[in-house]
């Protein structure tokens, strides 16, 4: 390693991506950064929940509360032989770091802890707060990890005002995209109930298949809203239907459909569902019906979060960021809970999850470089340097 | 067992229900049948094939032809317990002859021999022929009994005018049903092409279901045909439709529906499949589509044959007889290739295929008598008894 590689946030990411911290293991990842964080007088709190290792750290106590969130656990590896370098030893080759969560997300957490070591070495009476709110339960089930930190907080009526996710969200060069909101998912499972038989005699049945298709066909051909400045139209997806054994003499009895909604912030899961139980009334489908909210939608304008970090952006890497809410869910749909202003931004996410995970190495400072303004911008006071 | 009881036609019923000829064996029926047949001057003719036991037996050469066709084999028990006596023992109990075949077709075989006895010794210079197809694969797969017997028959230019297939067609009581046709089969195997995706981003996938839907919703509400006076209307039914694997976050990539018609004669395979690409194509379905017709309709109209057996059935049982076409498919089907009039008639189907298979005692020597009756009224020449 040349000596130019061996920079701060570099190290400390190579250090997080040595633990083998797979999903929903944590492997030593929160104690390497709380000791770090220490030093710099946050105060830790373990909230730790069914196993999953969570840190909430907080640095003062007054307004506004900056915060940073992410995950040390990582997706498993895949097959190790088709990584040409071990996953869990961090190594740089033409250019690039590689390691599982190199991308997703252990620079990030290490641009963190760098970016706040360099804020707070130049500007130690910062206005208002800065926290770190981290878990190794994001690319599990996610039930134990964020959303109990949140509930915690609330709980105690501990609220952020803003917050940045480090997930990775540029996509060609670093700072191109950030996330300033993310879809809602709201998932059905119905059962259309109709009466089996003979394909002879269709008269002493009922064909669930038949019953549903005229509601099934404008199900799919609704549009559901137009979106917003932000958010694509909500859309509608069936990912499963089944009815019949197999056999080709048989009317089925019942027809089970599984479907999807992704939904923009303009039209909430309330209306969706009454939306779907009006078309399936109407076209007298009868059913069992339940629904599963994953996740509500969130949205966080041009503000000052946005203003601080595209503006950290354009000073350090020289382009204007995109606002961006496409993708699946993330944990900023339990921060929205508490906290008026969310965003999520980090790396390149052009290798997450998958074999040979990198960052460019040029990549590495600049991020923490960003974080580090994007606190300036929100919490140095006037006069500091 | 009461010397009432020991009639002729009963006496051969028993001896046949006493051979175990689960489908597709024969056990010796087709060689006792044939033993009785021989002695009336008829020409046996074994057309077995792939190990199926088929009968062609005929008496005389003149046209016309009237054929009595039917089936030896008979559909396994089902558990013996449940049964209140051996099913291949046949019992009498309560004025019912039960056993395995009693209703579906024993006893039918036994009064076309009985019948054909009795006309013969009354008429042994009637007019035409007489004939007996019988087979031991109906009950199963029946790709190698009836049809190959009407191939080798077709083949040698050998046509039938008449024929009656003993299948149990009386509904409550001897005689209140004849068959005189019965609807097509057509089925069809649709893959709907789509592109499998991520739930969140549907622009880079197409979803097969929704693709599908608005066909699906006007195939099950096209009116195929009125039917005709014999026909009810063609009916369309999906039996399976799967798409999926579980996953509630992916959209499928294909989606499989295994169709079926029951079709009438006034529509042909033909314009059925040409109506599906029609409706298919215009919702531009890409998709895989394969078809197999069990088979084609048949309608035997108010003819010779409907008349000699309906006046039959009036002269010895005292009722009007129904004609219909309801049912699934039959070895009718096939024989209707090589015969102008084709009906099927036989004893009370109500314990068909089911545990205590049974027929009234009493409908046994009718149901010969019948068949006698019929066979005069078609060959019987005028100023014989």
């Amino acid at each position: 390693m040349s000596v130019s590689e061996a920079t701060p946030t570099l190290e400390l990411a190579r250090a997080l991506i040595a633990r083998r911290s797979v999903t929903p293991e944590d492997a030593g990842c929160l104690e390497l950064l709380g000791e770090r964080l220490a030093t710099l007088d946050f105060r830790l709190e373990r909230i730790d929940s069914g196993g999953v290792c969570n840190l909430w750290a907080r640095r003062g106590t007054a307004s506004p509360l900056v915060c940073f969130a992410g995950h040390t656990d990582v997706v498993p590896t895949g097959p190790l032989d088709r990584w040409n370098s071990d996953p869990f030893e961090p190594t740089i080759r033409d250019g690039k770091l590689y390691g599982r969560g190199a991308a997703d997300m252990k620079t990030s957490l290490a641009a963190f802890v760098t970016a706040i070591e360099t804020f707070v070495a130049d500007h130690s009476d910062h206005a208002g707060s800065i926290a770190l709110l981290l878990t190794s339960d994001e690319e599990g089930v996610a039930t134990d990890g964020t959303v109990r930190v949140v509930d915690a907080l609330e709980a105690r009526g501990e609220c952020l005002d803003y917050c940045i996710v480090g997930e990775p969200t540029s996509v060609r060069t670093l700072g191109d995209m950030i996330k300033n909101g993310r879809r809602g998912s709201l998932s059905g499972t119905l059962r259309v109930k109709g009466k089996q038989g003979h394909v002879a005699y269709p008269h002493l049945a009922t064909n669930p298949v038949h019953a549903f298709a005229p509601a099934l066909a404008e199900l799919a051909a609704t549009h559901w809203d137009d979106g917003n400045e932000f958010f694509p139209p909500t859309t509608f997806q069936v990912s499963n239907i089944h009815a019949g054994t197999g056999a080709n003499n048989v009317i089925p009895g019942e027809c089970e459909v599984l479907f999807n909604f992704r939904f923009a912030s303009v039209t909430t899961a309330d209306e969706l569902k009454a939306r779907v139980l009006e078309i399936l009334d109407r076209h007298g489908v009868e059913r069992e019906l339940s629904w599963h909210l994953s996740g509500n939608p969130y949205l966080t304008g041009r503000g000052a979060l946005v203003e601080a970090l595209s503006g950290a952006i354009r000073d350090v890497a020289g382009i204007d960021t995109e606002l961006s809410t496409t993708g699946g869910t993330s944990d900023g749909r339990f921060i929205a809970r508490i906290c008026r202003e969310v965003v999520e931004f980090g790396p390149i996410n052009a290798t997450i999850h998958q074999l040979n995970e990198c960052v460019p190495v040029d990549s590495v400072e600049p991020l923490s470089a960003i974080y580090a303004r994007t606190l300036e911008n929100l919490l140095a006071r006037k006069g500091s340097i």
